[in-house]
């Protein structure tokens, strides 16, 4: 059972949780789920981050689908999103999930955070309530109305070895990566960067120095070639796929309509049974549908040409 | 075991959660603390609302603290506090706690909702995931961050007749208990109004038709009086009451800080053993503390004087 | 001097306003720009919107520029931001752009609306206080913190006829055009829609039934082409030159650094002297620049792909 | 003409500005009101902040009234409010009310700025574009949105000797105001502060150790006295005085509406002819004025009684 450290790197997919019709957990989709991630592509996962409808989950679900994931990964690495409004439960959830072979685990900042002291001493409590747990910081402004400066960042990781990496989606954010690249330069301990936000600016931020990708745009193969690609100095053949699926990227990246996006895909792909969300959530009307399909005969098309 | 109506009225305390210093829920604490709050003016309490911190609680802990107050409590009417991200868990809390005897839940707007059709559609969700238990809706932007405009929240309570209550703590409100009054002078169904905000305007909201108060100021004898004499025309006695206490009333309503201050009075008061919150969440320092035995002192002279 | 209406389509380009590098405004460069513009597909310009750092300028410098470009842009429309803290000073700026012959003005809500009720007053104040002027309303929540919702948009609309514009930018915002138009088809009377934010749903936006585009991509030529393909039926050639230039439209489009990207492309394109902001706001690094020119290199040999 | 330095203390009284029912600027009541301010305990003036109307002003009236409560104030301090959204305009007012006599300047922080850093960042630019000017920080996160935390707050007054003051205004905020006056224990240089929030923790925070009062409560002998008496170690009779006036201070403070309560006060008092309020702003409706007046008459008994 392996740990996600500094030095991770590659694709982790942020898994959607598979729904019946009914709104029940669908634990033989999750399966296959998790399969069909690492055939096309991821080489780790990431459940119960916000687009794992986590919120949704009781904590009898939460610890089930943590245990199905992790036992169908097999050696692969698995991190859980454990945050929570409460310590309490942030520590009882990572202990539990740490104990069956999670990889790590993932913490937000709560909206009621409002200052770089209430963010630094936030993570203080957070690495005291996860033990040994390696952590992942996630920062991600736009949903958790949270803003981490650079600095502020660069304190947190200073005073926290346990947080071994961060899930990069503030937007702009390119800057921050270079920023905390630099710092590493200057002698701060490395931290893995993976880069959020749907994939939308994946390729610059590798550019800038990241480690890979942590998000669940439902064609992983995509990520899986730009993170290899860029590193190997071929930024032209990683900027030809790249650009061929963006226009599918913006559109799964839209706010609230995106997770409709991404199950509508992963269902057509074959990897649920249902695009089911739990409620309160709602799939793709008929308009939504024909963008998406119209989107995807372009980019088949595109991707042959491309050869 | 009586239930919430639109009839409803007096005094609801929210109920603090007692802990231990070590951060375990203190069972006995809580059973004082019932006690504490009918001898004292309440005629109901209302549990795991935001004050009695219950996101910190598990699933597990919010079920045994609810069974526990409500024996406790016997034949009073006891409201719970069961909003959360899914409508599932809003759902499967309400079923379990109106089985163990509640007279009611309440549920919050979640900060994703922005706009009137999304909060009215939120009520819907809630309306059938609650099935036929009466509903307090809570409306207290400050701190849910959700604004409700008076003829959205008519529009919610016209539509769902199993919303029962409105713990009304928008500020400045006045004017919404004003409008919701005249619309029922018009035709609209009754529904009931108490006050929140800490107690903060309650005289105030009295003259405007509230029905009573659901705050948890740690002196509900207050509340009562406020309450009780309002209506019987007495506001001269009312205001002499309700101002003596409104230096202590509004240092506890301080966000963030509030909850340490209510605390520290009611272990004062020997109502709970400890005046701990569970992580994250303060205590009052020394400055605090002398802020607030320096109120005390005046308040008790002041009562004296009022006789 | 034309006037905008419910029957407007087309590219009306948000122009930037160009500064020396002391932070003066250059006017030279201002009549270059606006020649620039038409030269590039535009057929009307929006000025003093928030991308026209309009904020920065005083009182007198926000009508020079107005003069300018209206006196430059000869019969062609110019659509004059007017937002602003006070109703007064809406007014007072409305008239004077009327007077000297602009379009239409255009207002977005201040974010100290926070309901339903409260956004449908400020319109009726706007309406009143700019007397006969067409007015576009500004629909952006992402910056204004203001959100909308479809059926407070039609309400507005269908109670203020000199609304004739709707400047579409809501995020998600796709369905909201639709049932916008899905209204006029029951009748209620047309709005004419041009879309937003920089341009990066425009082609879906067209697709669901918008007249064109209000935004500032630096690639004027790129909207026009849009805006006329997809009414003639011909998706596939607007998608190969929309998808042509996602890349750089969705890297413009990043909120505070697109700015200066914008400015760093019209000055790169010979339209502006120099691609400073007013402070505060800075220009791009090394790294930014970097970044558009790997993308414009590929955006040129695109182009030249598709012929 | 004196300039506010780090030594200034007292009472600020926030000036309202008077229109005429017609929504013009009322010259003549303006010069009265400054004669009332000063009567009634006021050492200094603030004009054109938040209760000041300031963005309804055009610049020119802006520039007015500064020259007219200048002229009327003589040799008493006058700060005025110059937030702006851009730099440049805060530099030209600067300029121009300090040439005109002002004792200083007061910003606030933009809602834009979303970290420390922004923070930081943003009041170097202030200080650059007000030269000489001493400078007023209003922290008023409430209103602005902008959480300046106190080590922030700390480095500010540390890099930039000319923000001689603090209008502290965050709430809860008193521990703030203790961490500043340790801060300076330990040989930070002295800040003045000086307490807004319309009076409501003034006597707390007097016991903290701040200098006075920058507020706009519509009876500055309240402030005054408090202000006066608490230094004298007369604290009970400061807390008479204090709490007798509460229930209306509460009442004033209430967001939104206090502007026309306060208007309601001094109209009532013979200080302004109009209540009135520029658009968008809407005065007392019946009720509000019969809670006014109830308070009122409790206020001047209990006056009375206290001797």
């Amino acid at each position: 059972m392996p740990l996600i450290s500094t030095q991770s790197k590659g694709v982790y997919v942020i898994a959607v949780t598979p729904f019946t019709d009914n709104g029940d957990v669908d634990y033989d989709s999750l399966d296959r789920l998790v399969d069909f991630y690492f055939e096309h592509g991821a080489d780790g996962l990431t459940i119960l981050g916000m687009m794992g409808e986590a919120p949704k989950l009781t904590q009898k679900e939460t610890l089930e689908v943590s245990r199905r994931v992790m036992a169908r990964a097999g050696d692969k690495p698995v991190v859980v999103g454990v945050s929570a409004p409460g310590l309490a439960a942030i520590g009882e959830v990572s202990a539990a999930v740490m104990d069956m072979g999670a990889a790590g685990v993932m913490v937000a900042p709560p909206s009621s955070l409002t200052t770089n002291e209430s963010i630094f001493g936030y993570y203080a409590n957070v690495v005291a309530a996860t033990g040994e747990a390696p952590i992942v910081l996630q920062d991600f402004p736009l949903s958790t109305k949270v803003n981490i400066s650079t600095d502020t960042l660069g304190r947190i990781l200073e005073a926290h070895p346990s947080i071994v990496m961060l899930k990069h989606e503030d937007w702009p954010g390119l800057a921050k990566v270079s920023a905390l690249r630099a710092a590493e330069e200057k002698g701060r301990r490395r931290t893995a960067i993976l880069c959020g936000n749907g994939g939308l600016f994946l390729l610059d931020e590798m550019l800038r120095g990241a480690d890979g990708a942590m998000t669940g745009y439902a064609y992983p193969e995509m990520m899986r070639d730009v993170v290899a690609l860029v590193p190997k100095g071929d930024v032209e053949r990683a900027s030809d796929i790249f650009d061929a699926h963006m226009p599918l990227v913006r559109y799964e990246q839209q706010p609230g309509l995106g997770l409709g996006v991404r199950k509508y895909l992963l269902h057509k792909r074959g990897a649920i049974a249902s695009s089911a969300q739990r409620k309160p959530g709602a799939g793709l009307d008929a308009a939504a549908i024909a963008d998406v399909e119209r989107m995807l005969a372009r980019l088949t098309r595109r991707l042959a040409e491309l050869g």
